[in-house]
């Protein structure tokens, strides 16, 4: 039988009273704070940006909050004081973005959507808001009718104005503004039509145009872009600032299909641009270093080899390294104007946390925090820094850096409502498989864990992300991981067994991901799916044969690239008795049409040549739902048809299985495949919460929203195909 | 070389001058009218419909016709003096339906959209016209997002009057109002996301209100019925009446999905429905007899036998005839009150007119016009009828029938600027495949064949409707057949082999409606396709025997049914050089998840079973694209992922190939299978013709539209496949 979770203030009153009669009660954690309510899974805030007053004095940050009052994800600009750590709300928006300090002054800049549409405004310290330049928005960015580029975890947004870039001086502005056209109505061709193909929203049209404002208010074209120009469209204000002008890089499309990159540089004097012929590095994600070239680390296995390249070749080794550099999920690269230091995110490779890599002539030398340093910001100087800061057991937090001295010090607290949380305890592991590949993650262990009992665990997956960081939506999605915990599951964060550990899984991912058939698909199959599984399976394995879980009671979730995961281990694996996958279908033969070369690199070739036919009948799950022995929850943001003909062959095959569609905001926009929609996010915990507990531990809550769905479960239960064990109800 | 087509006012021109000099010159036919234009063939009118007075005196009829002013097709209210012929157009709107006379009044009554949704109106004999019903039109019909059910040809309608049916002596109006319902926005489960599998459009919901009004204005609801009820949505009024009350069925969801009829009766003292045991025969097409029965055809070959049966096994035969009765393309059933007289439509078996069959207690006569009697109506004593009357030589007119004396009169015309056209020769074909299966059809001939010449030829295929009728869009579709006879092409119009000339063809075409694995694949891939596709062979073949076509120069078109015999025809064969395949693409594999019952019949199972995958590559035209010999042109109304399938399927194996997609009115719209915007039908009409002149002539306008094409078509030529012949260009 299930035993209600008490409320936060009830476990407290209960503590108190039953510590009087018993002293031996754990009481200790919850002295410290409290337990997670889904509340606390929705307003983890999303760490965006942070950005370092010039003085260092100051910094103002942005998050994204879910927040249920209107149903909306909000970003929010903080300002705090980094010497008292005074904190303070300057600005709740849509949508903040492109967060900068202005040149010059003591004034910040960033994209906002305050109702009209993403436009350039400037942030004074108190508070005030001013435009900077406001265009018509009238281009749509998200899963939206009428889209020029699908969103990330957003609602639809009008953009207006795309992207910006201060000169150093800040005597200059260079911006791109975005116009929406509306193509003449008429006859569409070929490519045009066959682009159409699974397109489940209509794609609008625009142009992006390039300008220059000069200190005196002066503005200038510098050119009109179409809306293959990715490079423009997709910009984030990446140009060089130099001292005769400006360099920037178009896109054009060629008449084969392929984008051709060119590199142009603007006259400040000339009020024109040139094609200059090397191709520039222009990018916000360059990682300069103090030598004039590009930062990067290379090589296997357990370390990293630092270096530094030019674009002729010249390599500089700064040596080996138990860490990588440049991770995507933390800051980028900064370099003094003098070039003689340079600063970049640091990640370790086990129990990865996030650190700064300070890279002078001299050398390298790294800072780290207690928590991970998340997003960071520096002054001009690269002396102070202040950083987001967060980790699996420490709710986000700003901190300022010390350079010079190496030192990182708490200032303010991002989260209050998460501060108040008794950490739930977190472990990293690390596992060895079958195949001898090593797989990390984390064990989030159920709070007041009693070594005595056996408890049932549920796995999480999603590709390389489970690291230290506090409870990411990115990593897990909406499964509510630390509520789960609460409820008593072991949680193990699992990650896939990493690319670079060994030659061939680095091989199979790179074919993957540059879609070349250079491996067998019985290659491709093993080390891209069934050593992740297999990984899973040693995790469970291990626990179990410590006696922490029990193996008969075993669920998995994951999303995106763990959606894939889950529905292999379901498909591959007797171990899963439940399972949640989020929002993917890829491997699903229907789509081999729509992304043929990435489907060639993993199975061979089409479905429909009977040559690659039992590639696929060998991987693709909806393939092998026969072999399914647990049931499998799809929560999809779109009527996926891979993941339909996945739900249509389990069903057919006697699994148990759900389909659940998330809406969009309106008949016209689509649910992101990150949720943002706070009822949505809502909605899907709490359909994990009531199928896993009724799946895996035979609980049913009346008061769940899925109560109405227990009946449709119960008869999925009795029908279940007889091959499959049933789990007994632990009542 | 390329003779321009001189324009009709210069062909008179040049006739005159030049019969002047050599009398030989075949001008009779000229004087005789002129030549089809592309504008005549757009405006060839639908017809809808007729319906007489009671005192056969006039009739109101309705067609429907493309207007290029305004690009819309529209429906025209044509009131006609059937003793004069003298005609006045009463109304011309978005959309006309359901025209009856009103009983007891001199008056007619209509759904007619004014601008208002479709509406219930009077419509004197003056021509005023006056609400009777008027709803809030909330409900979308067509291929239109929020669509309840799809249109049909026209663009999206909003509804607010469904159906509606007049009681006999006309003192009682049933009539079905719709109202459009926002479901409450929430989480999709299962089925409800499994159907948004390849829908394009998002569905709406709705309720349909059934409702009587007595002669004094009292209103009364009778049922409320959700959208499930197909029966309700989709009504045309039919009800039965009797001296109590009237009969209706409404239609139930079952938990199994299907759906259950029940019949109730509505009794006028009451106010109140209980439902009847027996199922009523309720439905606007049933055929009554005069003995209290259901008439209807029986038999195979060339005869069929035509019987009444009751509900209760109980037979009569009127004998064995040459025709068939009850088509759908014609009129309904109508029976005297007194039960002595029925009327049904006949159609003759080769060669197919239609005309009305009079069957009485003594036995069955018919009634047949030089012209086929396409839509009738009939004074309440079924004496006196008036038709709109068509043949492949005769452009519609409206005729008289005199039912006792069984004459037809032409009375007046329906389309003048059709009556100018001198008619080209039409003349009758059937054709013996190797099969030995018979199929029919038509030749068209080009205007002033020259016997000693070979022409090129295109066969036009479309299932069966090949029949006496004029240039009717849902048979010809945008393949302009008399204009391509006018540019020097012999057109065939050429059916499937006809279901029920044997036992094997009945059984294929039964397996296939009722999608049963009845037949092995192979013999369902023979009977329903390869046959098909062999009568055009023996078609081609018979014709170049006889020296009027050139084999080399033989194209193929057809869309719906014929894109299916094109797509076949293109893979299978070798004897067409260029086909156009008009929006369609049954047989790919793609959709076998969307219709797996039907693909069973066809297939055996999934293509992804490899027991299965065999009979797709021996029939799925993408699947053999690279047997393809001949240019293959797509035109679709929407981007249907099989089309663009086949597309690929044939660029990829070095086959010309063009997929061409015609636009909606807006974005949230799409053309309709049978083209319903002027624009895109002259678009699709003139790309036709310069693809089949193009590639099956060699000839280019640069006035063309498709002008801009001609270089990728060069391109393609020039990288056709060396296994397939070159056609000589024969400038």
């Amino acid at each position: 039988m299930r035993r209600p979770l008490p409320s936060p203030r009830a476990i407290v009153l209960i503590c108190a009273t039953v510590a009087a009669a018993a002293a031996s009660m754990p009481c200790q954690a919850l002295a410290e704070g409290r337990t997670w309510t889904l509340d606390d899974q929705l307003a983890v805030p999303e760490l965006r940006a942070i950005a370092i007053a010039a003085d260092g004095d100051s910094a103002a940050y942005v998050t994204r909050v879910a927040e249920q009052a209107g149903d909306k994800t909000v970003a929010r600009l903080t300002l705090v004081d980094l010497k008292s750590g005074a904190s303070r709300e300057l600005l709740r928006a849509n949508w903040i973005d492109q967060l900068r300090r202005i040149p010059g002054s003591e004034a910040w800049s960033a994209l906002i959507d305050r109702g009209e549409g993403v436009q350039l405004y400037r942030i004074e310290a108190d508070g005030r808001v001013a435009p900077i330049i406001v265009h018509p928005a009238t281009v749509q960015f998200g899963e939206v009718d009428g889209w020029l580029l699908p969103g990330f975890a957003h609602a639809p947004l009008g953009v207006g104005v795309k992207a910006y870039s201060w000169s150093p001086d800040g005597r200059w502005l260079f911006y791109i503004l975005l116009d929406g056209i509306r193509p003449e109505r008429g006859v569409q061709y070929d490519a045009q039509v066959a682009e159409l193909r699974g397109m489940r929203r209509p794609r609008g049209q625009a142009t992006a145009s390039l300008f220059l404002r000069a200190a005196d208010g002066s503005t200038q074209l510098i050119t009109k872009r179409p809306r293959s120009d990715l490079r423009s469209i997709a910009s984030k204000g990446d140009v060089n600032w130099t001292a005769t002008g400006l360099e920037y890089v178009l896109m054009d499309a060629e008449a084969d299909g392929r984008a051709r990159k060119r590199t142009l540089a603007w006259s400040f004097a000339e009020k024109r641009s040139r094609e200059i012929d090397q191709e520039a590095q222009i990018a916000s994600w360059i990682l300069p270093g103090p030598r004039g070239g590009n930062l990067a680390a290379e090589g296997l296995g357990d370390r990293r080899e630092i270096i530094e390249a030019d674009g002729h070749g010249k390599r500089h080794s700064y040596g080996h390294f138990p860490f990588s550099i440049g991770h995507g999920a933390a800051f980028g690269g900064f370099r003094t104007a003098d070039g003689r230091r340079a600063i970049v995110n640091a990640r370790t490779l086990e129990d990865a946390r996030y650190g700064i890599a300070v890279v002078e002539l001299t050398g390298l030398r790294t800072i780290w925090g207690e928590a991970s340093l998340i997003k960071c910001d520096f002054t001009p100087a690269l002396d102070a820094g202040a950083c987001i800061a967060e980790g699996q057991m420490q709710a986000p937090a700003i901190v300022t850096v010390d350079v010079d001295a190496g030192k990182v010090m708490r200032v303010a607290s991002v989260s209050p409502q998460h501060d108040a949380i008794a950490p739930l305890k977190v472990t990293p592991g690390t596992w060895i498989n079958r195949y001898r590949h090593k797989a990390t993650g984390y064990v989030v262990w159920p709070r007041d864990h009693d070594a005595r009992k056996r408890y049932p665990a549920i796995v999480v997956t999603h590709g390389t992300d489970a690291d230290q960081r506090f409870a990411v939506q990115e990593n897990q999605w909406d499964y509510p991981v630390q509520m789960l915990a609460e409820r008593g599951y072991v949680v193990l964060l699992i990650n896939d067994p990493a690319t670079r550990q060994s030659v061939e899984i680095r091989d199979a991912y790179e074919a993957w991901a540059l879609e070349r058939a250079a491996l067998a698909p019985e290659d491709m199959r093993k080390l891209l799916w069934l050593s992740g599984v297999a990984s899973f399976e040693a995790a469970v394995e291990q626990l179990a044969a410590k006696g922490i879980i029990d193996k008969d009671r075993v669920g998995i979730a994951g999303y995106s690239r763990g959606s894939q995961m889950v529905n292999v281990a379901m498909t591959q694996s007797k171990v899963f008795r439940a399972a949640s996958s989020g929002d993917g279908a890829y491997l699903e033969p229907v789509y081999e049409p729509d992304m043929p070369e990435s489907y060639r690199s993993v199975f061979g070739g089409s479905p429909l040549d009977a040559k690659f036919l039992p590639n696929y009948r060998a991987l693709s799950p909806s393939l092998r739902a026969a072999e399914a022995c647990g049931a499998i929850l799809q929560q999809v943001a779109a009527p996926h048809t891979g993941a339909i003909d996945f739900y249509k062959a389990l069903r057919k095959a006697g699994v148990p299985a759900q389909l659940s569609l998330f809406p969009g905001e309106s008949d016209s926009s689509d649910e992101t495949h990150i949720f943002h929609i706070p009822s949505n996010r809502l909605a899907a915990m709490q359909e994990n919460i009531a199928w896993f507990d009724y799946w895996l531990k035979g609980e049913r809550d009346p008061a769940s929203p899925s109560a109405s769905r227990y009946g449709e479960w119960d008869r999925m239960k009795e029908a279940m195909s007889a091959r499959c064990p049933v789990v007994a109800d632990p009542a």
